[in-house]
């Protein structure tokens, strides 16, 4: 690794493949099975890699967190049920989600490439990752997929003042030619929860619209918001949407909405535990035979979009290649709480 | 029907058994077979009962515009396909779309039921109507249902300038016991279109943050966001929605994303050509059985939500019991028209 002076806060790089061990080795030691040691760290180092700094290394604390607290399942194998149809279900017994995700995802594509479309069930996982890693899986088989999870219910819905909904990330993505495909993936609340943590630390306001205050007044305090509720992006549409995805990967899929997840938490201020849903489409059955038409069609569309602006993931994807010739940038602070980890 | 002076504009009040039979009347004056007549006068129908003033019997001058321009075929059948698994397919063969979905529905139903998950696949079809209709017949049949549709490219990316999307709406139907499911359906501009062309004709500011000029600047002004682009609602986060709706229920279907469509209106001002994409799951089959803790945890959530706030679509069930209660309430000039269309 080598130290950089020319960033702010100070960064090492770090070659992937010894950013990779040092992951292994942290995650090892928190008595993590040899399988989830693999399936978190693939997902912590490609967050580092990408420069999502909430969802990379920063996230081995999620876990030290939730191995202390005593509620995750650290050696547990996730069951993966299909009886052929379009439905994978994986139950991942109180483990944490990418190994149920990794389990899952061939018996999906293989449901998905036989009948057009796929879902993914994945229920009673402890989740703190971003989803465009497992979007990215599905798009690396030329098939289109929607995510949908809840967390923990922090955010009130538009007009009103009491927290039920999650930051209930969406997340989508299109396969294209070339490395890198279509993916957005973004909160449903107007900002990260862990934004609004860090205004919190930094003493700084909150922009406009982001939660009310306990009296469900308007608020850009982020203490007084902490007490009050986050609030959805794109008042009553954002709203709905956050209510769809309680629905949708909640009651749907009958595993717990952020509510249920987060009174199971009982302030032991862990990661959300409660399910995921996975959609996934294969353009050649959905779209009529014509493959080249249609990805001749998203081309001219997503260029379109891309030569007036930019598109989502398009900084991760500049971030992973910039990785890739320099190493991966971790703040050096952050480096050093790894050493230990892993120590 | 009774004149009441009580509204502004002057409202009539008219049964729905005389609504519909002058909609059938003014439809099948148009030249269109019996059985688009029955599907089209449903929906519109529909609207003007829950008083959406935009989808009700206002979209008559929409269905005389498309049948003037000579570009929708009339009389045409369309043609459902299924393969006995959970795709159905139906070609509308450039008809209007509701008989389209009335054809189709059955078939998603059975499938659904059969596999979990279904996708209704519309191709070729004129497009003006609501999606909560199409919901609400789903959610009738005790399943979930997504719905996306484009329309013409009136929308730039977000940070662009140059229009792109349609209107792009997405609608989500949740069964509820009682007679109303959970539905929303909005668009993911952040005004509609017919927004857009009152506040012109009423000379009228838009809100902020609905629309650029030419340039590619903010602008306020109805007209110049007419010659301009028109935004998606919630920033970079609705523009990706839009985006996705375009791979969705265009590239992805085999179908034209709302660049194509506008190109084939090529100035004639007729109402959107494209596909349509609705998905549809049953909470039985991915819900893992316990259908009674289902419909629970969805019930405390939706009333949870509906003691701090309105629930999307509870505006037009209030209205729609009012209808039932005291005849559809039909603006009083647009009475006369649709007497003098039917006549």
């Amino acid at each position: 690794m080598n130290p950089t002076s020319s960033n702010s806060p100070a960064m090492v790089h770090v070659p992937e493949a010894e950013l990779s061990k040092l992951v292994h080795r942290a995650l090892a030691r928190m008595g993590l099975s040899d399988a989830h040691v693999q399936a978190i760290a693939k997902v912590i180092v490609a967050g580092q890699r990408d420069a999502c700094q909430s969802h990379g290394v920063y996230r081995l604390i999620s876990c030290v967190d939730a191995v202390r607290a005593g509620k995750v399942q650290l050696e547990v194998e996730p069951v993966v049920t299909a009886s052929g149809g379009p439905i994978v279900q994986v139950d991942a017994k109180y483990g944490f989600s990418p190994l149920a995700f990794e389990r899952g995802l061939p018996t999906l594509v293989e449901a998905t490439r036989r009948h057009g479309l796929g879902a993914l069930v994945i229920r009673h996982c402890f989740h703190f990752s971003a989803l465009w890693p497992e979007i990215e899986a599905i798009t690396a088989h030329g098939l289109a997929a929607l995510a949908l999870t809840p967390s923990h219910a922090w955010v009130a819905p538009a007009g009103g003042s009491k927290p039920l909904f999650g930051t209930n990330p969406i997340a989508f993505g299109w396969p294209r030619p070339g490395p890198y495909p279509y993916v957005f993936d973004f909160a449903t609340s107007a900002i990260a929860r862990g934004d609004l943590e860090l205004h919190r630390r930094a003493g700084q306001p909150l922009p406009e619209g982001c939660g009310v205050d306990a009296d469900g007044q308007p608020s850009t305090d982020p203490v007084a918001v902490a007490r009050g509720a986050m609030l959805a992006f794109g008042g009553h549409k954002g709203s709905a949407l956050s209510t769809m995805v309680e629905l949708m990967a909640g009651a749907l899929i009958g595993d717990w909405t952020s509510r249920e997840s987060l009174a199971f938490d009982d302030g032991a201020g862990v990661t959300p535990c409660h399910g995921e849903l996975i959609l996934a489409f294969d353009p050649l059955a959905l779209g009529g035979g014509d493959a080249d038409a249609q990805t001749a069609r998203a081309e001219h569309l997503l260029n379109a979009i891309s030569d007036q602006a930019r598109l989502p993931s398009q900084r991760r994807f500049t971030a992973r290649e910039r990785s890739q010739a320099e190493g991966i940038a971790v703040p050096a602070a952050m480096y050093q709480d790894i050493v230990q980890l892993a120590d």
